[in-house]
């Protein structure tokens, strides 16, 4: 995995600034004779991008997305050829704004300080490189890994946390999620959750949130011991995704609390005799192997950074400042990350899949 | 990033079973002219190893390492060359034993299951390479990337959570973590939680824990962005370790309650007029790059799954059937992954040093 | 390394078709503070590019390079920002034609029936991936790579054998390249090679060639035993170019027919007390580490396979036909691979720049 | 691919120097359920150990393997079970003698400077890493790689130059290979050889020699372009091996002198209707992918660097002097390279393999 590379087998690259002409990807080593047009991709886009709401960013974007190479049409529709696939997102929106301020002083909690500490040069504009724009790469990349997985594996996420705002487990309702602005995992909770976020949105303010992970349809035998384990190459795919601070596979951090007896999951026989789980304390995942059952993950995220509060700061050239960052922010991030989780999570399971056919045929 | 090996640029492949001839490993990558001998290694090994108290297993094994390689003394003692240093430990207590049962049933909450699925075939013996086993060699190649590192950067790790008993965030103290038999990071807590861990030990039963994590030197402008964050990187490697469920960064799942003002780290300058943060929520990372504020992580690790207590299982030939894992085990597996999440922890930061030093010099 | 990325730190992926809409390249892992602009890139390419004489292919194309990310202005000019550079040429002679024959049939020496033996399906317009096309995104990433090197490594490549014609060894001259038309080390034979080549263009055959390189300004130390020789990689890099058949390093296959003593580099020291060789058999490199003496490598590369004389091949619906290649073509594809050569060696050794300097300091 | 290994999917890495107490591997990535014992790897080793005959050196080696993981026994015998397989070879003939000469002085053609350049020190002793010893672990992968390909794959490979005597293409038979001492691809020419290579082993000097390679029993489609070419990554791992100066595939750099029409393999229907080749010029690989013809590559190897003339060289404490490499040597390092390039072939195969069957099912 080099820096802004990831997978072994299914391989994405994603570059890009928030505030240059295009942002993008190249897909490497998915097989051939995919059907994949732009049209397979855009509906996972549109969910993730700016401007549908009135709880994400006001950014005006189409996040159009266009396929460049690796898709050939023989006369039966477009496949996949085995070649890299390179998409393209052009930047529709790159305000021009002043930029002054946040060229001079790190604003609190976003990436400005740490890059200018390691390369000595950042692009400040949007925040460039560590901006949440490049998940839209991801986005398109997953579109791809989804092909590849093909309709038996079905992944979805919500959120189930806002701030202090929780949905029980047992309430978790993924079916829920498309049907409402905040992505959340429960159509009874949307009201009062809308609520909560205006305050936060009216008062400049951002709160944190929590997204779960539901993967079905995962054979068991995907991932591989020691080191390519598929939690934890879930909890590097999740935790690289911006403003994210946790993950945890199955029962998580509640596995602390528990004993071998309530941990461990009992099997039993099914109906036709295959081998079944009496509960999903693992999270589908043991000795980073699947099992067979669901995979499940969680992912904390931080508030967003940018804030109408003032803060403060240091600049770049060594002086102490207030600051306030202003423009088009989301009051809470980790909704439309909601998509990114998935994409995230396809094309890691692509890459498993891919991997487990290549050791065991 | 292959199966059974981790790092970009040091890189270590660990090997073997736990009841096979050894286990061991190889580092490549190292620097040279680092002086280096086995009682660079075996301290770190020993905290790690079998035996030690009553709340660890039994098993005997003095986990001697032996380098067979990558050290040369020219006469000033033994050097790093810069070739594969390659590290063995002898299993010495592989005791004979019957596997009957768990040769044909698959142990609840242990990797059988997921690796004769994957594989069609498993070394049943004490776990073979799922085993716990298998971190001592994470412990030796730690032990080398600490070398690296020097003694500018230091890491820390201890439970501050077993079962319900937490430790709370401002009593944490590493340096009670030598001291006792817990790894715990607080001596107070030493006598309740033996008491408590001793019930849980007589009834043959096991619970899960909480391993927090801090390392301090470690410069601004380590790690990478996008998919070479130090956090992601991280939280794959600790992920790795056997029975860890989750792993957060900073504030973790606590950000997701956070506001923006909460959680945004401010800036203010020190006496020399270097940019200091007023508060670590990050735990040391933005945007994948560290900050110069201590790395914090903290491990969730569940019980351990060989427990006295009889379990609903099957076998391998498709038969309902009944278990119960005898033999010796951690009553608290994550006891001893206190040395490993520090070893883990190690390597990561030597592999984001070197690669730093490429990139930017 | 993937299938279409190379280079360990300093990374490039390409991707594209010869008549998709556009080719490009993304290089990723470049020191930041490098200044890039296109201006850099596009004298590289103009060399690369088709339509430059009558001995090359008479396909149109600008070639023209847009930076698309990884480069910033923050006043003093765009300087790289260690962020992934983006890098694409679109496409513009795509010119429309009837493919029908060479869709169905298989060009003999071309790559068709073994990428649809492989994926089931090709791009057939043009050779699609299998292009030499592709290498002009060699050709942009090579000139990041020689940014990166600096000025102090002189790479450069001619054309030393062409057919039966051949420079001798001593009669090698560099600065004789650019100032032909057929990229030949030596100004005397381009009178006779032009006639020659045109003998050849005019039959509507082709013609092998052997390129030879050699850069300067190496310092020793560079390379990495044991898979990571300077040799091997170089070899890697330059087989991996289109028609490439032969890759040797120093005194190469004549090695076979020396002695010990006529072989082995004696050293003595300068006037500065350094270390000198008073040979270079070695091709600058030993144990795959550079010596500080030229690294000099020839490659060898087959008759473009597309000629106009009817050839016996089959079609993927399996019969037996025969197939004249008409189009444009290059007489002699080795020509333009000169640049290509100079460029797949300026990344092999950016590469080994920055690995060195990682372990090293 | 780092340093020390080598790979994708079937992933090489190798640890250990000639003086050292051993020597040995890490193949990672195998397929499980193979059969494999030691008594599958010895006779490879067999063929490279020293030892064998007065034209190899003389040190007394048995190159006894031993498998310490990654091989269990569930009834039926040994099988991989898709883990680690490491291999040990301990060394047994560290002959104690006075290296201080060798310790002072670079030995010409030898990797002494360039790594004492690069590392700041060495492991003199008989080379150190850099010595063909370690091409022991690359044999004893091969043995598994071999396994992982099954008998359907044919690797043979044998001398095909010895200095200025050479075997015409059509008189090579491998056959004759395992039937004398100089691994010669031809009976008739051993004992002319033979009597040549005693008098260069006689006068302390050594010679330089090709080797030629053949696999038969490779399917069309392995390989992948445009960086994982199978004639790259072959190119890549045969010029990895000790005293490799040059390879070449197929017609190699005879193309160069070939027109199209004589360098185009041409196709025609066999007696199934499937597609055949009329020749072989390309060596069984276009555009990077097999195409079901015979691989064929020729290696070129330097002469042995270690001669008993005396050759000018320098200290590394700066000094001038002369040195003769006194001790066991081969007169002709190639002819113990005849297996090692078989092995190397092998694992690169066995790769391809791997990879193919991920992407292409």
């Amino acid at each position: 995995m080099s820096h802004n590379t990831f997978g072994h087998l299914f391989r994405v690259t994603t570059w890009g600034e928030s505030h240059g002409p295009a942002i993008g990807c190249v897909v490497d080593g998915c097989p051939p004779m995919i059907p994949l047009t732009e049209a397979d991709i855009q509906p996972w886009l549109d969910q993730r991008k700016p401007g549908g709401s009135r709880f994400v960013t006001q950014r005006k974007e189409s996040d159009t997305a266009r396929i460049l190479s690796g898709v050939f049409d023989d006369g039966d529709g477009p496949v996949t050829t085995g070649t890299p696939i390179s998409i393209m997102i052009e930047n529709e929106d790159q305000r021009s704004k002043d930029y002054g301020e946040i060229a001079r002083a790190y604003r609190p909690g976003h990436a400005d300080y740490a890059y200018q500490a390691k390369y000595g040069v950042r692009d400040h504009r949007g925040g460039g490189r560590s901006s949440a724009r490049e998940t839209a790469s991801r986005v398109a990349a997953g579109a791809v890994a989804r092909k590849v997985l093909g309709e038996g594996v079905w992944i979805r996420a919500g959120v189930v946390q806002i701030g202090a705002h929780r949905i029980a487990p047992d309430q978790v309702d993924f079916d829920a999620v498309s049907g409402n602005p905040l992505f959340a995992a429960s159509a009874e909770v949307v009201p009062a959750w809308e609520a909560y976020l205006d305050g936060i949105r009216k008062a400049g303010s951002s709160v944190g949130a929590v997204v779960a992970l539901e993967v079905t349809g995962v054979p068991a035998g995907w991932g591989a011991p020691i080191y390519g384990k598929l939690d934890s190459e879930l909890a590097s795919a999740l935790m690289s995704i911006n403003a994210a601070k946790g993950v945890e596979i199955g029962a998580g951090f509640d596995s602390a609390g528990l004993t071998g007896e309530e941990n461990a999951d009992e099997m039993r026989l099914d109906l036709n005799n295959q081998p079944v789980f009496l509960s999903n304390k693992a999270g589908g995942v043991l000795g980073g192997i699947s099992t067979g059952q669901p995979v499940t993950a969680r992912v904390a995220f931080k508030p967003t950074s940018s804030i109408l509060t003032m803060r403060q700061t240091v600049t770049r050239d060594g002086e102490e400042t207030d600051l306030r960052t202003k423009g088009r922010h989301d009051p809470c991030v980790a909704l439309r990350a909601v998509p990114v989780v998935e994409a995230m999570a396809a094309c890691v399971l692509a890459d498993a899949f891919l991997r487990h056919r290549a050791q065991v045929g």
